[in-house]
């Protein structure tokens, strides 16, 4: 080694001990002849001290180095008189005795502190500069150590690791595929996986009972501000298991992960149904650190005049506690926040309850008195609450009042950072209306069994099916999904059937698990975490998935240091067999 | 769950408690009105037992059952009569009192025992029912601990798992990449990681200083036997070290693993250098379960009148122990192995050093009883011994030598499968001839660096300069590649220009790791293991990758299991903005 310790390990213990140190340089600042350098490593910073008086030439080459040099030095541990005590290392420095300058650097483009002046661009083309910033290099070394305490736990429960392939087959469902193509079997595609979905359910074909994977997972998907073209997933099944088997073990493995990673203890989750949390919350993922539910008060509203209430398919309303005070001003910016294009609201009423018990609101002039009471006793109101009302059509009308709810829970500091809320959400629908073709699609993924007592809406009513499907939810953040899987070859062709594969394109696609379920496949059932960001929320409690990622992409798909994608060359596709077309 | 137990735990400890198990049945047999099943799960065998003369429609079910069936049963465990102690649910059977058939088998394509009657493309294109054979199943089981064993260990000494992207840019250099057609920059393609290597390299840039991957890699050969388009790799990093510090760390690891999942001690690794492992044993992965040197007798056998060794450029032999008593057969049957095409010698020379001290040779024409002394004596041989010889041009005739002996070794019984002999080769060279075009490429790859002394060699030799890098290798099987890599910028561009990259195609693919080194990069190296032939080494102490692999390709590249690859539709091809080249 060419260091006898790291940055982050001596301490008042060390002090006489000769020692030889590496590092980057951090700091530097020069007080009477003496060069003080903060040296930095992946595990901590140590002052070094560069005495001019009792070297000239050390103190010489001293004063020469610049921010980000790579150094090694020799030197006597001592006690400082100004102790840092905010560093374990903060009671000691290094007298230098010899310096070696291991390699140069020209001055980064920003600073490497937490705080950095930096901006995305710039942090991105130059990310093995950014990345030596602690707060990155601390998240990423969090997700290890999420990732190690996913693996203690799932191996402790005799969890299989097993590898799947990564070079696998196109198939018709889901998002877009990646596709790649192939030089030995010219004008022939393997297409890389959106989740190993097939192959961990013929590892339960095959009897491993457990199975689990941290694996990358692509989706060439349009767009999206904080979504990746490839991602990682904690990707596990497991056979002759029923739901709630499911729910157990993946409970107790978030709560293992929060134990081991943030020294926390999570309760027992609550559950909820898809079509209560879209009832009292607006939304498939509510964030349950604070209450704040809406109230379907359609009925109530309607036969005073007010057209835009009486036409209404659905009125909803929640009871924002203390906030009657709120001026013109800011019921004004909440109205315009609701309207804005990507939440669609019409409009927006408030009722203020004062706190005297009167009423003032928007709508005066349709409802009385006695009118707004009822609404403040059916959204469970008190003195000094602001109402807020927003109707129209069930399924928008509920977004916005969603989204509404949140943004009150933000201004009001009810989204605590501190504080985690896990949710089970139970019973989503099977089948979902593609909003381009009009037909039905798989909400999850359409390996998902549904309740028997629902079959018989196949014929009648596809989107009232119940499939055995749940997810995972942590305040507000959709973590993991998961489904009882059909494993009958009959069930797999009718589900083939609803989302309108033909026959044969079904035997095309997918002949190779409708044949493995005819050899003995077991009942089974499994779940996937999204690991990034399930890393990014227990570290850092918000989704913010890009500062979880070593290398990741920008939104347009492209890696800005690598500069990929790029050309290839004509030989490259000559040997491929395949042309660009003209633009 | 669906079971109380699995079909491997339960045991006389057991007795008179009421089970639920579910599983396969394996086999069945009837005596006398009775039943028997062997349920076969992940875990083991259990024996049920169905008795007709208590429940008439419990036996006739049970009757009914075919092979691979998946049952799930109640029943009492009672003590077996006619124990089987080979497995350790042998003492001890399930009356069953109750039979759920959960999922039907139609009949399997092949037996699913350790010894199958199904051929490799059979149990391919049915992988899923191949898994159920134990052998395979332990095998896979076996190559998580394998990986949790590398976890541990590197853990353990501080490294960290980071995750590098899939998604890359095509490089130069190297076996060809697989390319991702992007979508959303049409014309432009990412290209898959033939390994990690330049993100691993940033990383120590960061100041990861300890980094470690099992992760994924890609490389689009030409066919070969037991070669996969996709494979795993143990890829680490290290920065502030020198070799020395490397063959350390890694030896520790080897040694760990070997503890956990063997409960094998191996001793020291021994070391040699590339130029010896040539000398001595005709190739660069020695297999050090036996001796029998090459041993340099060019000028020995020269001046004799015999043509084709006065002639050759090299001429070698080894000392066959105990091999004297070899017939005309034996001698004639190595001669044809020795001049096979995949080996090309052009002949072989044999020496019989008989027990009494005199010598049959098949140059008995040429050479005297006393200069064949001589060549035993050079060879070391015994009386007893064969010697065989073969010349011709220095490469070719070790290489030949190098598998005579190898194959001698076979015979002989000396590469016993139960005896590990781990090898540390060093000094390997930098460059080597590119065989098509004729210039010079990277032995190992171009991050390379390479012995300060040999420096002058750039403009004299290329191919005498010695690279800092090294190999492991076991049983004659190379497990590991790693070097010291480059860390400068002006050596990089050195190492560019001698492989004959132009300064022009170095900025355009590698201008992110030219530049990364000028902001302060650190000393580092690192290694890769080939995890696939790692754990097939571990385990079965044999190179049979594919009986590792879950989902293996064949060696067309073809997953004949999903079928892939496969035509993609029109529409994804005007999406990706390319089209086939007609045949």
């Amino acid at each position: 080694m060419l260091r006898s310790h790291t940055c982050g390990e001596l301490t008042i213990a060390n002090v006489n001990q000769s020692v030889t140190l590496c590092g980057w340089v951090y700091h530097t600042r020069e007080m009477g002849g003496v060069t003080f350098v903060d040296l930095r490593d992946r595990y901590g910073i140590t002052q070094l001290v560069f005495n001019s008086e009792s070297d000239i030439s050390l103190g010489d080459k001293a004063k020469m180095l610049g921010r980000e040099y790579v150094i090694r030095i020799i030197g006597k541990v001592v006690e400082r008189s100004n102790k840092n005590l905010k560093i374990p290392t903060g009671e000691i420095e290094i007298i230098a005795s010899s310096l070696e300058v291991l390699n140069a650097s020209i001055t980064p483009p920003f600073t490497l502190d937490d705080e950095t002046d930096g901006g995305d661009e710039l942090r991105m083309k130059y990310r093995y500069l950014d990345l030596r910033r602690s707060v990155i290099k601390n998240n990423l070394l969090n997700r290890h150590k999420v990732a190690k305490a996913v693996r203690e736990y799932l191996d402790g429960q005799g969890f299989a690791d097993i590898e799947t392939p990564f070079l696998i087959k196109s198939t018709p469902e889901g998002a877009r595929d990646f596709v790649v193509p192939s030089r030995v079997n010219k004008g022939e595609f393997y297409a890389l996986p959106q989740s190993p979905q097939t192959f961990k359910q013929l590892l339960m074909v095959s009897g491993f009972d457990r199975y689990y994977q941290i694996v990358r997972c692509f989706r060439d998907e349009d767009l999206r501000a904080d979504r990746q073209p490839e991602f990682t997933q904690i990707d596990c099944e497991m056979a002759f298991v029923e739901q709630e088997d499911i729910l157990q073990m993946f409970e107790g493995m978030v709560k293992h992960v929060f134990k081991k990673v943030r020294n926390m203890e999570l309760g027992a989750f609550p559950r909820i149904t898809y079509s209560d949390a879209l009832k009292y919350y607006g939304n498939d993922k509510p964030d349950m650190r604070f209450d704040m539910l809406l109230h379907d008060v359609t009925d109530l509203v309607k036969g005073k005049g007010f057209k835009a209430l009486d036409d209404a398919e659905y009125s909803g309303a929640i009871a924002v506690p203390g906030a009657a005070e709120y001026t013109r001003k800011q019921t004004d910016e909440l109205t315009e926040f609701v309207k804005r294009p990507q939440i669609g609201a019409k409009g927006l009423i408030y009722i203020k309850y004062l706190k005297d018990g009167s009423f003032k609101s928007s709508v005066d002039k349709f409802y009385t008195e006695l009118d707004l009471k009822k609404w403040a006793e059916a959204t469970e109101s008190k003195p000094g609450d602001l109402i807020l009302l927003i109707s129209g059509e069930l399924f928008v009308a509920r977004r916005a009042l969603s989204e509404l709810r949140l943004e009150m829970g933000s201004r009001l500091g009810l989204r605590n950072k501190d504080v985690y809320k896990p949710l089970w959400v139970l019973d989503f629908p099977l089948l979902e209306r593609d909003k381009e073709t009009g037909g039905w699609m798989a909400c999850h993924h359409p390996f998902t069994s549904w309740k028997v007592e629902d079959e018989r809406f196949f014929e009648t009513a596809p989107g009232q099916i119940r499939a055995n499907a749940y997810d995972f939810v942590l305040n507000g953040v959709e973590l993991s999904s998961g489904s009882i899987r059909i494993h009958d070859r009959k069930k797999q062709e009718k589900m083939f059937k609803a989302i309108g594969l033909s026959k044969e394109e079904a035997e095309q696609k997918f002949s190779f698990i409708l044949n493995a379920f005819e050899y003995g496949a077991p009942p089974h059932g499994g779940i996937a975490f999204g690991f990034d960001r399930f890393c990014s929320m227990i570290v850092s409690n918000q989704e913010n998935i890009r500062d979880f990622i070593a290398f990741p992409k920008n939104n347009a798909g492209r890696d800005t240091m690598i500069d990929t994608p790029d050309g290839i060359s004509d030989l490259q596709l000559k040997e491929l067999g395949i042309r660009l077309e003209p633009e």
